[in-house]
């Protein structure tokens, strides 16, 4: 039996209990809140994962390639948010999924998008559910609520012969934010501007059911739902340093991490070298331009509680640094420094395991083709993801 | 048949020819220094470019992970050093290549890593040939040359029955400098330094005939690699924005790109969207602390050539910003400003393709399943690549 002992290192490892516990407290909320949860597959990209997050209550996956529409209808998933504007040349692999039953909802944010998708739905007699983008916040895309190219699209699809499904928003700035006020006052402006949205739709006479709104910070602050119909959220079923830096998780809820083995040490550095390195933590150093720098993660024995003080600290491809990370924001580099630890051998010996808490569980869990999912009671089974488009 | 026009996008898109003249012009150099060339295939874990380098001239190969090694085992190729310390527990199934009959070298930088080593080794029977790893420019792990822990742990590895293959090093700080001279002056540090280990060992009488050292960098601008018996470098194959900064390439060198399509607009702000985002562009943002700042890419028309001061200023997981890059160094934020650029629909309109040249090919590369290979003819084959450890 595979054991947090003899797994084969680096391994992303999913803590089960503390993943459970997200996706129920999200779930929850929602329930609390009266509308539908429709979670964003792409965070995990595993059915398994996805199959948790719907027995706990979730209607629906958002999708963000249309990779993942096939993997997650083949499996069983059938109401389906394509949450990426559409591009014209991928018409015809939505069309296929369409025609094998899949209930699959398309995005545009734009005239000549709407056209394209109008046309080419026209001539081969589909009517494409379609949601149009909202910008709520500068922060992407989408058509901000006041503007008229907003009635345009919708005129172009429903004259089209499309079915408007309604109005999504994804107040992306939110990760930029890191009080609970900031969140609330962004989760207002994200709700308040998708439903000003779905009413000029409406008031227009033109249909509108949907309106869909979410980010994991934005859906745990916001404080009324009212005239939404769904959120979204992701990253919430792992969380991450980057979430826990905007203030909507505790290290404790962390349900993703990096296992890794320590190869070799500098000691007048204070470093310990270990086998995890930008390849299994991914590149992502979110946290470098927030209030605390995480350097590519931080470090933890394998019980999951934290080497206090411990980060690492830099990563080439195949080689992490760990050590003691001096303070003070090194958002201006890529790696930080450590602070010399001449016993780090002794405290860190070759063949130690540790588990590496990352930035970002969107991109680290990217790197890897399956996830080890660790048991309250030590067992550790296999759930394999998928990647590419 | 397949054509850039066609591709689904994001894809992965190596320029043979470019690709082919990387590695002849890699593969001469070395030819006139004498040296043996042994290409660190971790670049772009692709059987097919590993063949293509060995079919010019590369005798063996590097590796950064054991899969690497047990994949191109598998595909013909049997001279593999494993160019990390090895970890004691994934001893076992470096045997089982050894006893599979693959002439695999491992790397050790220290004495506890080589005890562990040559005990695992007499248990089983096993003569493994060990490399030490010697630092020259402290850039990360390895022995200093004039350090006694050099000759302990050789003694170590040859009292205990293991081959000494020889001494290795990587100055990887090269990345860091970006004109000749320097790297040149770094090339003969690296060079004279793992010479400088290996008279060590051999005035000890103990085995040390070969004698490894390499990045793209050094190995571009060395002037003598007296005492060296071959050098090791990887991303050349492709070369990158980074290398580029470093001095070591042309633009039109840059073999790897990404494919992708404008899927909207945001012309107040200057932006295109694309659906090539940090997913496929990777996060690796190396160019930030160098001399010229590229986003997350140069932007280029799909014929290869560069659409002037375009660059994807800033990426979500699916989503690509386009525009024209502000001048001015951005290192402290993680994305650049765009300039207005009012016009950009009607230059860039919805489903035009483009080609964005990456940071860093290793961590591009990664992101995909597959490479697609154009050939001068137009003609698009698909070439695949594997990930995880």
């Amino acid at each position: 039996m595979t054991t947090l002992q003899t797994l084969d290192t680096p391994a992303a490892l999913i803590d089960r209990a503390r993943m459970q516990h997200n996706i129920e407290r999200m779930q929850q909320r929602m329930d609390s809140l009266g509308v539908r949860f429709r979670p964003h597959v792409k965070t995990a990209k595993c059915i398994d994962v996805a199959r948790a997050q719907r027995d706990a209550g979730a209607r629906g996956i958002t999708v963000s390639t249309l990779k993942e529409a096939e993997q997650f209808f083949a499996a069983g998933f059938s109401d389906i948010l394509y949450a990426v504007g559409i591009a014209p040349s991928k018409l015809p692999r939505a069309l296929a999924l369409r025609r094998a039953g899949c209930d699959l909802k398309l995005l545009v944010d734009h005239p000549d998008a709407a056209r394209a998708l109008a046309a080419f739905g026209k001539q081969h007699g589909e009517a494409f559910e379609v949601w149009i983008e909202v910008d709520t916040d500068g922060h992407r895309s989408g058509i901000r609520p006041e503007d008229d190219l907003l009635l345009e699209v919708a005129h172009i699809l429903h004259g089209g012969g499309m079915q408007i499904g309604g109005v999504m928003t994804h107040a992306g700035s939110s990760y930029e934010l890191d009080t609970p006020e900031a969140l609330a006052a962004l989760a207002e402006q994200e709700r308040a501007g998708c439903v000003r949205a779905a009413q000029r739709l409406r008031d227009a006479h033109l249909p509108c059911q949907g309106v869909s709104v979410g980010s994991t910070p934005t859906a745990l602050r916001a404080q009324s739902l009212e005239g939404v119909t769904e959120v979204r959220a992701g990253v919430y079923v792992f969380f991450d340093l980057v979430m826990h830096n905007v203030g909507v998780c505790e290290i404790r809820e962390l349900a993703l991490s990096v296992v890794t083995t320590v190869i070799g040490h500098q000691p007048e550095k204070g470093w310990a070298i270990v086998d995890a390195g930008w390849m299994a933590m991914s590149r992502d150093r979110g946290t470098a331009k927030q209030a605390h720098d995480y350097g590519y993660g931080l470090v933890g024995r394998l019980d999951g509680t934290l080497l206090d003080g411990y980060q690492m600290i830099g990563a080439n491809q195949e080689h992490g640094i760990v050590a003691r990370a001096q303070t003070g924001n090194a958002a201006e580099d890529d790696d930080l420094r450590g602070a010399s630890d001449q016993d780090i051998a002794i405290r860190l010996p070759i063949g130690t395991k540790l588990r590496i808490f990352p930035n970002h569980a969107c991109a680290t869990g990217a790197q890897f083709p399956d996830y080890h999912v660790l048991s309250a009671d030590g067992a550790i089974i296999v759930w394999s993801r998928f990647h590419g488009w």
